[in-house]
């Protein structure tokens, strides 16, 4: 017991796939004093980690044997594949955390995958940028394996805060993929509205810092209320203060507008598309949670 | 001049088109004091604002003539044209402010007309949603006549912060559109993330208190940092932390999760076009900003 306590406070960890993130979780875990084993198809990237007191392990299958509890964290599920198809006969009695962005069939095939060599599976999503590993702010989201987490819950939390979900391994990247939609509709959105103001003499960053910034933090005070309708499926359009139908009248500006200035609309569209047909359904005189019942296919 | 300072003060305003922003724009004016006078295409929505103390006028052109400020504010510019072109008799002397959503284009020509006509045009941009006007956080812009801001800066701080950006009539629905493709892409993006999670018993409201808001806060900023980028061009590489590339791979997932789950990825897919188009362009090694580059139409 005494054991495992001390193990898990700085025990062993195997890393493999060494990109930025990679990197980063490795970097993480020996200043944190973690003994930590690397592998990276591309070896150079393990070299320089060395320097910092990894052990570079020359296939996936040492790297593996050498740790209870085993990171992957590489491109995409065919490079997790080609990654650890080589190392399954090491896989018996480990933990295998992967942090490679997927979705959540992908997560369950691997989860049934590594079961079948008997390792506990937990699935895992980054919700940070390497520079946030190990600072304030990052989370990661895991699912699974409760008791991989339970174990290595510890060693985990060196890199951020560590939230499982659910025992189903699908619902991390699910999760995951949630966030990350949201984020790209606010980086969309503001790379349009900074391509507009037209970039150039600091005009960009003062458009950001005195009024975009100032504005998307306004704006996101409404999205609960999305949530609550959402979840309520309480439309109410007398609570409507911006009404679809006016809104839809309005975004034919927005691509009209973006157009003459030398824009291209084409992250804009679909909004406007969608709001159309809001107006179009009947929804017109509601506001802007119901354009959220019009992204279920089975509604269509 | 104390008469101008006074009439300044709580001087008579004019309010035409009483919608939900007409209506909040009046009402912010009657409770700071003001003499206002209304006019509706629908009458009844201007004798509702009588028993607050409003003038119900039978005519644009009566409204008009009441009053040296008159402010307009109706869905879009075809109803400003059917609302003030019956008032054109009236409207020499006074200072004209358009709130109504439009394009710089549509902007410039009504100042045009009205300054045929004989009046001070001001276009304006409402940064708020109506229960926000006369409220913190609540920001309009103004471009167009200086004269016209100063002699009314006051009764305009009356419904939020007023911001004057420049003489040319068409740069506050620049901005104004900037900023409101911005919160489109915010509200998109939150609303496809709501519907992954799958809205119900709470659901939506627990993920986006716990996870969502915090995201998208920390995921802000970055923001700044795209406005460094595009206002300097300098997209160096080897501070990507999220190189294009791999944003490429890992968003392949989010339309395949959102389809697998019955959400509809319509408001997802042009930013796939584009980290596809990025990564074959050139751009694979660099960051999210670089792809602000290719919303210029003629860079393509
Ligand atoms: N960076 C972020 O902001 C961020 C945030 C959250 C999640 N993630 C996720 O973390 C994962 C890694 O991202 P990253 O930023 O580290 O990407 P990256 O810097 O582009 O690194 C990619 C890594 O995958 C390896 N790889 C690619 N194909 C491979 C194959 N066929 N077999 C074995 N290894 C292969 C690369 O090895 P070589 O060195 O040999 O090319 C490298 O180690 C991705 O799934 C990403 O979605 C990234
Ligand atoms: N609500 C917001 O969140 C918000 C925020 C910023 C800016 N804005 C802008 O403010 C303007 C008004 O929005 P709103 O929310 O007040 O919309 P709304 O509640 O739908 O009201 C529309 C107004 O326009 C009038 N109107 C429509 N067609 C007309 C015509 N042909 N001739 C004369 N009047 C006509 C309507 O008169 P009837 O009563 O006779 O139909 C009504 O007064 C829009 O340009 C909008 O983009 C709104």
């Amino acid at each position: 017991m005494s054991e495992r306590t001390s193990a898990d406070a700085a025990g062993g960890v195997t890393v493999l796939g060494l990109g930025a993130m990679g990197t980063a979780l490795a970097r993480t875990l020996l200043a944190a004093g973690h003994p930590v084993t690397v592998w990276n198809r591309t070896r150079a990237r393990a070299e320089a980690l060395a320097a910092e007191g990894a052990t570079v392990a020359d296939t996936p299958e040492a790297a593996t044997a050498a740790n209870p509890l085993v990171i992957v964290c590489v491109l995409d599920y065919a490079a997790v594949r080609q990654t650890l198809e080589p190392a399954a006969a090491a896989l018996a009695g480990r933990a295998l955390v992967n942090l490679t962005n997927g979705t959540p069939a992908q997560a369950g095939e691997t989860a049934a995958w590594a079961n079948g060599h008997g390792a506990d599976y937990l699935d895992g999503g980054i919700m940070a940028i390497p520079p946030m590993i190990g600072h304030p702010g990052a989370t990661l989201l895991y699912s699974g394996s409760r008791a991989a987490f339970d174990t290595h819950q510890r060693t985990l939390e060196r890199f951020g805060v560590a939230a499982y979900l659910d025992k189903d391994p699908g619902a991390a990247p699910l999760y995951d993929i949630a966030l990350l939609s949201a984020m790209y509709g606010l980086f969309g959105g503001a790379l349009h509205a900074i391509a507009l103001v037209g970039p150039g003499e600091g005009r960009a960053t003062e458009f950001t810092s005195t009024l975009l910034l100032p504005w998307l933090q306004a704006m996101m005070a409404s999205v609960p209320e999305f949530a609550r309708q959402l979840d309520t499926g309480d439309f109410d359009s007398r609570a409507a203060t911006s009404n679809l139908a006016m809104q839809a009248a309005a975004y034919a500006n927005l691509l009209d507008a973006s157009e003459t200035a030398g824009v291209d609309p084409l992250l804009l569209r679909p909004m406007g598309e969608l709001l159309r047909r809001a107006a179009a359904e009947g929804h017109g005189d509601r506001d802007v949670p119901a354009l959220g019942t019009l992204l279920r296919t089975e509604r269509r």
